[in-house]
């Protein structure tokens, strides 16, 4: 059974051209705009009308493409300056990317490697890195999903929380792939989406790829999970993953942490999904990750108008950290990985494991 | 140690004259507003500028003197006729609320009670019986706090859901009464406040009371109460009631349900705050109450903008239900009640046990 059309994708590269969604027009409107210089592509990211770590990386990249391609110098060296300049200035616009600036450094060091080829060839080499960056992406997506979809019962209510989908990647996402690629193999009765304060990217975003690929699904409150887990609908919860350390502690949307309590509690299981590169063997567990604070107005206001006294404390950390113990298991592009996690990490990382 | 003036009050009965805090102004402004005929009150209770059962039937109740404060007749039967024409208005402000309804039926009964007195008397009797019902609410919320403060420790952080103040009763409130009281004896470090989604009671009102009367606070969004407490910042959980069952399963506001599995799961004491007349001895347990869905739009929009595609399915419970075994104690204003709820409630209901 297969209940889906190929997905809709975020970013598409086609004739030459770059074109995304506005993600700023969602839900209301799906606008595609086209991009064709390295400024239309800084203010895309700049204004979040493309989002999310993988969706900027590769974004960054054809932005890089689109800088250097009318350049007219045939000096390995005055192009290289002009490229370098250009990823710069496209990692100006959102400084704290870490796919961003990784994508661009990853460019940039191929030319540095192939210094020697002329600049027609190297202009076409930014724009298959461009398009490998953006296909590897899409692949891992993918099989992270016919993974994932293996965990999943027949007839399964799941909960999610927060945006996880092909908007904010190459294609199909980290956790709403395993819910994408289960739905067509026709497992999938219902999905329950967390709003997600306080930026309400389930309400807003997923619940628009949901509808989009068809799939049925009702919004929440983020306080109602508890209660949906009592009445017995939901048979588990999957989310994606910014981090994960190296014994499976897992830093992901504040909220997260209490449903992963939740989950437990009412014998649920509850599944990380995640790009293997997302696994920081360096970190040894989440105790060490700092809980960055963002804006108080995120949460004592609401599109700019007040929801809460003005000048109060506010609480609002980005993110808290599930504990490996509350996880039953981790589910990578490589494969479904359990507990216990520091060991079987460890094992994949090792030099034999590597495909 | 004092650290309390005396608290606020959102309805006021002065040299002939009712004034309420306008809700619907707060948390912005503070704004109080006079009611002269049952004409305002009936306004005032329709948009909300006045809320909260038992603050709804206080006010409903002077709205039944000011409608019939000038009525000129000296027969019983047109001043009754009169009464309970005002009765039946005024209760259509508000048709579901049962303080309202059960507060004016309490007058008209009065009414009929002592129809051999002049009207004149008459009308001094809804007066004083209106002053009544709000005294008496007045000080079942300060006999609340009153006990309930003894179950809080020195330099506590206490977490609460939603709006149990002061606004919403005569005086006080139910959980907030707790944690005034506490206050007012210096063992409050902070309170952390829900900010309660969908209608964001928690992050309007009950910041704004807290702020009024002095307490220190942070408001965090709902689904953020898991992490503070794994990092040791909660010491108790107190909330009110809307309704408890004669096994002590309490039904309160969405949200409430997840927050004592969660205070259970870290070893937090769970309290509910609520007059005993909210304990429902007629139902056996909370399976038995009736889940009301409230309007989609709650959740899927934010003051009329959209926060999610147009026509989605939303699940939007107005309350949930928290088992007995979760709930550390039952404070009212009759004392601090604890397990075996059914036990010791059916102690407190013998004819022997009552006052």
């Amino acid at each position: 059974m297969n209940n889906g059309k190929e997905l809709y994708q975020s970013i598409i590269w086609q004739n030459d051209q770059l074109t995304i969604i506005d993600q700023t027009k969602l839900p209301g409107k799906e606008e595609y705009i086209d991009l064709n210089t390295a400024e239309n592509v800084w203010e895309a990211i700049k204004q979040l009308k493309v989002r999310g770590a993988p969706a900027i990386g590769i974004t960054g990249a054809y932005g890089l493409y689109l800088a250097v391609r009318n350049n007219e110098t045939d000096r390995f060296d005055e192009f290289f300056e002009a490229a370098n300049k250009a990823a710069n200035y496209l990692n100006s616009s959102r400084p704290t990317a870490v796919n961003l600036s990784w994508a661009l450094n990853h460019i940039l060091d191929k030319l540095l490697e192939n210094s020697k080829l002329p600049v027609s060839d190297l202009k076409k080499m930014i724009l298959q890195t461009a398009i490998d960056i953006h296909d590897e992406d899409r692949q891992l997506c993918r099989q992270i999903g016919e993974h994932g979809e293996k965990l999943v019962p027949e007839g399964a209510q799941i909960l999610t929380h927060c945006n996880t989908g092909g908007l904010a990647t190459g294609q199909y996402g980290t956790a709403f792939s395993v819910i994408y690629h289960a739905h067509r193999q026709g497992k999938v009765k219902k999905v329950w989406v967390d709003e997600t304060r306080p930026l309400l990217q389930g309400a807003r975003l997923t619940t628009w790829e949901l509808q989009k690929a068809g799939i049925p699904f009702s919004l929440n409150i983020d306080s109602a999970a508890a209660f949906l887990m009592k009445q017995g609908n939901a048979d588990l919860v999957v989310i994606g993953a910014d981090r994960i350390t190296a014994n499976g502690d897992t830093a992901n949307k504040i909220g997260s942490y209490g449903l992963a309590v939740l989950a437990n509690a009412h014998n649920i299981p509850f599944y990380v999904a995640a790009p293997y590169s997302t696994i920081d063997m360096n970190l040894q567990h989440g105790g060490l990750i700092d809980i960055e604070q963002r804006d108080p107005a995120e949460v004592s206001r609401f599109m700019n108008t007040p929801t809460a006294p003005e000048g109060i404390d506010v609480y609002n950390p980005a993110f808290d950290v599930v504990p490996h113990s509350l996880i039953t298991a981790i589910i990578t592009e490589r494969g479904i990985i359990k507990p216990e996690y520091a060991r079987n990490f460890k094992e994949m990382f090792s030099p034999a494991a590597i495909e």
